[in-house]
């Protein structure tokens, strides 16, 4: 069930039998010079929607811009600061308890993202309002991702190479995959942005002349589809296991002074 | 041209030559029993990217959630609250213009933003930062509106009910209008809400029953394309216009002691 | 009854009694070449001490620097940031409700700060903290101040002049009026404000060179008392049927699945 | 000359030649069962404006509430929070600056108005935006107060007292003069405040039953006279020596790395 | 009892028969050329760690960096803005109360945090969170100090120094005492900081070229020991007060109206 | 050589010849039945100050309360909330940078400061304020790590313990070991602490009942002095590599139009 296609006397029945909520987020940003910088907001709405589909849970309209400012120097990165971007990610999430939503889902498809929506959650979480976690879409299927492909990325890597072409290929500009891969790095290890145990950069144009990382040319529609699905399913699967639990069992626990 | 679709390199052609984004914004709240919660959104995309694609400025992702707390009493309205929204915009402005934008416009279709983006551009022209205005679809053609309606609403009424025939008719539930009609309030004036020039009413649901005002048995796709025409064009007018302004004169006059 | 001039002991004696706080809120900016720059905030005290005498109801000292950036480029004109102002507006608001206060007017004489009030009275609502409401004076009476002037400005025009004229006619510049109006714009109209729909200017100094707009030889002391008094009984009216109010019925209704 | 009574074209004047601005501040809080609530900002209003008066600089309205919590048992009393009232002096006061202001006195009649006064010029000083000194009446003639007074208060207490017998006799209930020292405690001192080095209570009713401290009884119009013209003697020659001030000399001193 | 030692398990037996927790707090900043940077906060934890020994009662870690900008002109100073540093200080200090804490005191050895320290202080007892309050250890025996010394500084003068001599005397430059006397102020009054009533100095380099104040040759180890042990004694005499009293008569009065 | 122990002339001297700054951080929190709750921060100063010695780089104090509301269970865990922590380190760093400080190392032995540290060092970056970065000590060893312990934690597991029991060896319970170890549970893998790609728990006490994870048995403190010695190598190391980098070259890359 999609939020925004839906009327408010509709969605009343929804929220009768559900509490649930899954919220797609992604960012604006670049990736590289063979895919679209939507890429992130893509994959996370394409998901979500494809999970709602399934499922009958309800799915919210897209959080399009997120935390980018390392991509900043090419062209076209859209931003917000982070303390920005989740007081915005909590207030919306504390007005949605407003009509019975007491757990929700960040669909994720933005690495950037991952520490600030699990320190909204862990804020929700405190306060016992909601029950909310953050889900990465490939961090859902590691093991795939290796399979599939020898140098993943992961910036604009063959892995969201291969999403894009499943999901939306017109966007894809499949002649320079060439290009993507030799103008950038095959991956993290290779760019060397780790010295004596610290994380010595801040921007991914410290690591790379144009953006991404591993072999696109690895990338076909037919992985795309095969990584689609694989992390539909672990989707489905933690949105039916959060509905299961009783809301006191995702609650924090008591001081140990009070078991 | 849409940001989102686009490639770093692709977009660097633009930024050499143009200086101006469009951003769409909207809200997802309810539009009464017989339109969806994502009108407004829905409406702010369709024109913004009509007219990027019409005049080949830049148009941005939509911004999905607005400042509705005033129609949180009916399922399904998401909201954040006012100042989240001011800095969330005020944010990823700032941040467009380091890639060279100085001039933005606010594509709205909620009346709730008006005052919070007006405060945002604001904020950027007092700091010379960017030239950014909100521009609202129905207020830009006001006499058209007055010419089509005899009960134009406004929230949820004819005018917004004509425009989602014409973005997006089978979303509209057209089965309903005449219950919508009868269960709403005619207009703002019936709606008794204002006392000795004091606006005494905070929420929707303290006027209207069901969310929302007007007749909108009197809604067509016809008359919604003409005021998607119509609105388009003036929102052509005001890209060139701003577009043609010397970006000197869009920046803060002196202190009148330094003329 | 005025809070300012009254011992604590003799405080306590209204407040058994009534739960109603009136207070004036204006600016200080500049008002053209011939009114003061206090003049907001004396006509918003001349009015609600007025109205207290007559009614009995308790008012607050004057908040004299409201939200005045777009004067900022006139000599004198002072200002806070808008954030700043609700901040203000609000803590002492939340404040006053320590000693029973749970209706608030604030009476206003400012455009600049009507939005702001509202923001911080819909605060104030949401929290169920109390029912406050902006009121501005003028707004009261649209068809009196109609009648009384052909171009009434609205900033430093006739019917701010003769407010003037009548609370403290010695601050009016009588040998300036003519000046006032040939330097500054006869109507918000004819500046040129708005552009496809769009207000496309920030602030006084880009529409009008003296910081005046209509035309100030319309104004005599007799029309100012005749605004005074007819605004004073609408504030009259609004203090009484607010303070007639269940506190309740001022309250948020609860959401529609709780109907 | 008092900003508020003047036109932007006179300020200018003022503004070519002098870039001192005298500001009023005090408080809206309960001062026992014999003076106003409004004592601070009363005394802090006549004193900024004789100043004015005597010297030409500019004196600009007054700000009525401060910071008072620690009133706010008693009836009446209004206040802000700290951070609150520190934005916004600060905010008003850089905007100041606009005009070319660079020095600004803060006139303070209330206690607890002194650190969060101090605070803000610190901010401005820090800052290099201007320099603004917070000054209290009765800390510039301290050998006068104790000469005067036996039990001088402070708080609600005969110097207090005879200002405002001086400044607005009508004010006073002069027929409680002997209930406010019998109800209240005659000294900090025996008011048992501080334990073994440490400030063990946050608030006046901790300490005292009516609010007010020192022998009121000892206060006549002519104590309060002789008060009055001592402390302006001394706001004129603050005001002198800071105009006289070179401004580099009143901003900070280079790191000694510099020196 | 020290906090930073001790295992969880062990810390629950104290939670179950206590509720008092003893924070120090210092600085680190220039002490002239005698006394190192970390003087206040090496005084603030030797007495906190003493009295906690001696009485039993939690000691926590020292909060070693605090509100000094006024010293930043000398080099190595560290610091916080204010706003910061009282928050800082209020979060781990509401956090305390959710192991049972209810009673703080806030070990300070740095005039500069006093105002802060109160402000929280003022912040939890508002709420109704805890009683804390600020405890210097200078104040608690003023009369004891002026015997000793004949200027005593404060800033680095010989109180200071004979503390370290006491404590750390490894970390005194004995051989410069007199230089750091001959180089600073002899005291506050000749350092000419008041003018006509108010502070007019922003930095302690405003004051004094090398920093400090007061006659350093006056220090011994036996003055640092006499200092310590009366200090300590009104400490663990405070510290006993508070745990004695209960713990309603330690929150807010209420309203006179509720007496 | 250590910041605190030093005077402002003997620092001066310092800063003449560098600009590198060594900042430890840790937690104060439960670390088990056998471990102090100074744990972090006892190592991360330990680690400092030894490389401080080694190297003759600056060593700050140490800030001992972080990021640890994940264990606030268990009796005795300070913390301050993210927000509050990243703003004082921000704000002490900052400052800093007024001395001439341009390069920092957080020295951090806190897994929740982790994501916090980085965020503020990006924040000094961006602004090119300094180049900040985080430093942890057992991620700069992984492969020693892993080779020394079975099963190595992470929290209050075998490297922690034996860390300690090379640096205060009286502050561990070597005898409550073997209760730690059957307590907890072995490692995060058996804990179960994700579902389908979603890290599903926020606080410690959800996985371990008694605070910790590993084998304690298998500490010894011949293993904590090969640790000790392993990190604080990779520490010196970096703390040369950085201070060999011209400081534009740790500034952000330019835009990749200006490149």
């Amino acid at each position: 069930m999609y939020l925004a296609d839906e009327t408010w006397p509709d969605l009343g029945a929804y929220f009768e039998e559900e509490s649930l909520a899954i919220v797609p987020l992604g960012s604006t940003e670049q990736h590289g010079p063979h895919l679209p910088e939507g890429t992130d907001h893509l994959i996370a709405e394409a998901l979500a929607r494809e999970v709602a589909e399934r499922t009958g849970y309800l799915c919210t309209p897209t959080i399009n811009v997120g935390v980018s400012p390392h991509h900043r120097q090419f062209h076209g990165t859209m931003w917000v600061d982070p303390s920005v971007f989740r007081d915005y990610v909590e207030s919306f999430s504390r007005n949605l308890t407003y009509h019975g939503i007491d757990r929700i889902v960040y669909v994720n498809a933005h690495g950037g993202n991952v520490q600030h929506l699990q320190e909204v959650g862990r804020r929700l979480h405190e306060t016992e309002t909601a029950f909310a976690v953050e889900w990465m879409w490939d961090e859902s299927i590691p093991d795939l991702v290796d399979d599939l492909f020898a140098q993943n990325g992961p910036h604009g890597g063959p892995k969201e190479t291969a999403m894009i072409m499943h999901i939306a290929e017109e966007l894809v500009h499949a002649d320079r995959l060439e290009d993507a891969r030799d103008g950038g790095v095959p991956s993290v290890d290779e760019a060397g942005t780790m010295k004596f145990g610290a994380r010595t950069f801040y921007d991914a144009a410290d690591n790379t002349d144009n953006g991404v990382l591993g072999d696109q040319t690895d990338a076909t529609p037919e992985k795309g589809e095969e990584l689609f699905e694989a992390a539909s399913e672990q989707l489905v699967k933690l949105c039916e296991w959060i509905d299961d639990q009783p809301f006191d069992d995702l609650m924090p626990e008591p001081h140990v002074r009070d078991r």
